[in-house]
C-alpha cells in the first residue's frame, strides 16, 4: 500500500478503456478512434451509442434496426408514470425525479432478474433504459407544467422524439439537429465522476440499473452536470445587472465567487466540445437575429482567459446553445443525462467484460484502543 | 500521473477518516477510536450512529435527545408508501425497491434544498433516511407477504421497532438484543465500495440522498451486501443434500464454484465481526437445542481454513444468525443497509468538510485518427 493520499483520485490509472481518448493539452475528444469534430457533424446519437456500446459503426441495416429497436423501448409503465405525476405534485427537482424513476425502471425489466454480466441482457436492458429516459423526463416537465405528457412516437429519431414530446410538435431541422449534435457531443468522456460512480457500483456485481442511478445521483451536483445550468444563471444575472460582461465577471471573483463552466481536471486547453457548441451557439444567434447571449459569452471566455488563464468547458457554451433553443435552465442536467446515459452503460459494460471490486482505503487519523464508558460517565 | 494500473484500487489511499480503523493483520476494528467488540457488547446502535455522526460518545441527556428525534422520523409519506405498494406488487428485489423508495424520500424533504455542504441540514438528512430505511423495508416485505404494514412505534428503540414493524410484535429480549448488535457490527468499515460510491457521488456536490442511493445500489451487488444471502443459500443446500458439510464443499470446489462468507480485501485473519456473531449463531442455536447451522458453519470454516487458508468474514455468520433469528433470506441484504446508511451518511458528513471532486483516469487502449465513413460506405 502506497503512504500517498490520492484524494480526488487525480491521475490514478483505475481501468483501461477503449471508448474514449482525451488529449487535455491538444484539447482533442476521440470516441473509438472517430474525433469528436467529425462525429458531431456527420454521426447520429444512434450511431454513436451502437459505436460505444457494439465496438464500430454500424452499417445501414444494423442502424435501422438498432433505431427501430430503441424507439420500441420509450414506453414507460404506468406505474413508473405514477410516480413521475406523483414527484411532480411533490416539486421534485428533476434531477432527483429521474433519479427516482430510472431506478424503479428495473421493477418491469424482464432482464432484471438475469446475471449482471450478461452481455445480451444488459444491452437489452442498455437501450430500454436509454430509451425510455428522455419519456420520463418529457412527462415529468410537462406534469409539472400543468399538462398532460406526449407519447413518444416510434418514427422519430431520439433527439427529434425528445423535443416533440417535451413541446407537443415536431421541432424543426435545426432544433433537431443541435439538439441530436448536443447528444452526440455528451455522449461519453472518460472516467468523469458519475461514469466512475457507476463503475463503483457495478463493480460489486449489482446490475446496470443500479449503476445508472448512482450516475444520475452522481451528475447531479454542481461541480459536474449541475455545471451547464449555473452558467446560464450566471448570463442571465449578468444581462438583469446591465452591466459589461466582463465587469459582472470582475466583481463576481472580487467576491470570491467561482465562475461556473471554465477549467476542467483533464483539460489544459479549450475543451474541444466548447469550440463546437460556441459556434452552434452563434449560429442560433444569428439565426435569431440577436446575438447577445454568444457575445456575452465571448466577452466572458476572453476575460476569463486573460485573468485566470482558463478555458471554457463543455457546460459553458452548452447554457448559451440550450437557452436559444428554448429549453427550460433546470432541463440542462437531466439533458446531460439523456445523452450521457450512452456512456454509463458503455463503461459498464466494459467493466462487466473483467471485472474487479473497487475499493480502495483512507488513511485513519482518528484515535484507538479507547476504553468504552458507560453511558452515565460520559 | 503514474502509468501503474490501479484496477480495483487496492491499497490506493483516496482520503483521510476518522472513523473507523482496520487491522487486516491483527484482526482488529475499532469505530472512532472504541473497539468494536466493546462496542458489540456495551453500546446500542443509537450510541453508534451518534458516535460515527458527532465524533464522541453521547451522555445520557443527549443519547435520549438523539434517540427520540430519530423515532420521531420513522414515519413514510403517503407517496412513498403508494410506490412501495406498487414496487411490491411488481414483485420487484428488496434492495431495488429500497434503491428506489429512498431515493424517492428527497421529495418530501423540506431540507432537500438545503446547501449540499450544509451540516446541520445534514444531520437532518441524515437522520430522517436512517429513521425510515427500516419502515420502508417492513412495509415492503409485509404488502408483498399480503398483509398490511405496522406502523413504526417510537418508543422502541431502532432495532426493536424495526422487528416489531416486520413481524407485527415486540420481539424478545434476546431477539431485540441480537439484532442491535448486527446493527452495531455492520455500521461502518472504512471505504468498502458502497461507502465509496457514496463518496463519488458526494464528490461533485450532489446531495445526501443521491449519496445513501448510490450506496444502496453498490451494495446490492454479489461481492459485497449479497454475500450474507448466499452464504445461507449455501448452508441451506448442504442441509438439503444430506451431505456431510466438508464434502459438499469440497465438490463445491472442485466444480469451481466460489464459497462465500470467505476473504476479504481488507482482513488477512479471521474477521472480529465474525467471531462475535459466531458467538451469537452458537448461543442462538444452545437456547433453541438446534446446532444444526452453528455446526455446519464450524465445519465448513474449518474446512476452507485448511484447504483454502481463508477466514470467515462477516457475511459468513451473519447467515445462521439472521436464520435463526427468522429473518427471511432475501432481507439479509437490505439489513445490511439498514445498519451502514450510518456508515454511509457518516462518510459524506466527513467528506464535506473538505470535498474534492473524485474523477480518476482511464488507460485509453482503443484507436485514434480513423476516418468516418458515411454509414453507406460501412
Amino acid at each position: 500500500m502506497s503512504d500517498d493520499l490520492k484524494k480526488g483520485l487525480e491521475g490514478v490509472l483505475v481501468a483501461e478503456s477503449e471508448l474514449s481518448f482525451i488529449d487535455g493539452d491538444e484539447g482533442r475528444l476521440v470516441y473509438r478512434g472517430y474525433d469528436i469534430e467529425d462525429l458531431a457533424r456527420d454521426a447520429s446519437y444512434e450511431e454513436v451509442l451502437y459505436l460505444l456500446w457494439h465496438g464500430r459503426l454500424p452499417n445501414r441495416d444494423e442502424l435501422d434496426e438498432f433505431s427501430e429497436s430503441m424507439a420500441a423501448e420509450r414506453e414507460i409503465d404506468d406505474g413508473v408514470m405514477a410516480t413521475v405525476r406523483e414527484l411532480a405534485a411533490a416539486d421534485e427537482e428533476p434531477m432527483a425525479a429521474l433519479r427516482t424513476t430510472v431506478s424503479q425502471l428495473s421493477a418491469y425489466d424482464d432482464d432484471a432478474a438475469a446475471d449482471p454480466t450478461d452481455e445480451e441482457a444488459n444491452l437489452r436492458k442498455g437501450r430500454r433504459i436509454t430509451a425510455k429516459i428522455p419519456t420520463i423526463l418529457a412527462a415529468f416537465v410537462r406534469v409539472r407544467d400543468g399538462e398532460e405528457p406526449v407519447a413518444p412516437r416510434e418514427d422519430l429519431n431520439h433527439a427529434t422524439n425528445f423535443l416533440y414530446m417535451l413541446n407537443g410538435e415536431v421541432p424543426d431541422d435545426v432544433l433537431a439537429e443541435t439538439f441530436d449534435m448536443a447528444l452526440v457531443l455528451h455522449a461519453d468522456h472518460g472516467l468523469n465522476a458519475s461514469t466512475f460512480s457507476a463503475m463503483v457500483t457495478s463493480s460489486t456485481l449489482s446490475d446496470l440499473y443500479s449503476a445508472v442511478t448512482s450516475a444520475i445521483g452522481t451528475l447531479s451536483g454542481s461541480l459536474h452536470g449541475g455545471a451547464n445550468a449555473n452558467v446560464m444563471r450566471m448570463l442571465k444575472n449578468v444581462d438583469d445587472s446591465d452591466m459589461d460582461p466582463t465587469e459582472w465577471v470582475e466583481d463576481a471573483l472580487d467576491r470570491g465567487e467561482r465562475v461556473a463552466g471554465f477549467g476542467h481536471r483533464v483539460y489544459n486547453v479549450k475543451d474541444p466540445r466548447a469550440k463546437i457548441l460556441g459556434a452552434k451557439s452563434e449560429a442560433l444567434g444569428e439565426a435569431a437575429g440577436d446575438m447577445k447571449w454568444y457575445e456575452m459569452s465571448v466577452a466572458i471566455e476572453e476575460y476569463i482567459g486573460e485573468e485566470k488563464g482558463l478555458a471554457p468547458n463543455v457546460d459553458f457554451y452548452s447554457a448559451s446553445t440550450y437557452y436559444q433553443m428554448g429549453i427550460p435552465i433546470d432541463l440542462y442536467t437531466p439533458i446531460f443525462a439523456v445523452s450521457r446515459a450512452g456512456g454509463w452503460i458503455a463503461h459498464v459494460l466494459e467493466q462487466y467484460e473483467d471485472n474487479r471490486l473497487i475499493r480502495p482505503r483512507a488513511r485513519y487519523t482518528g484515535e484507538k484502543g479507547l476504553e468504552l464508558p458507560s453511558v452515565d460517565e460520559r
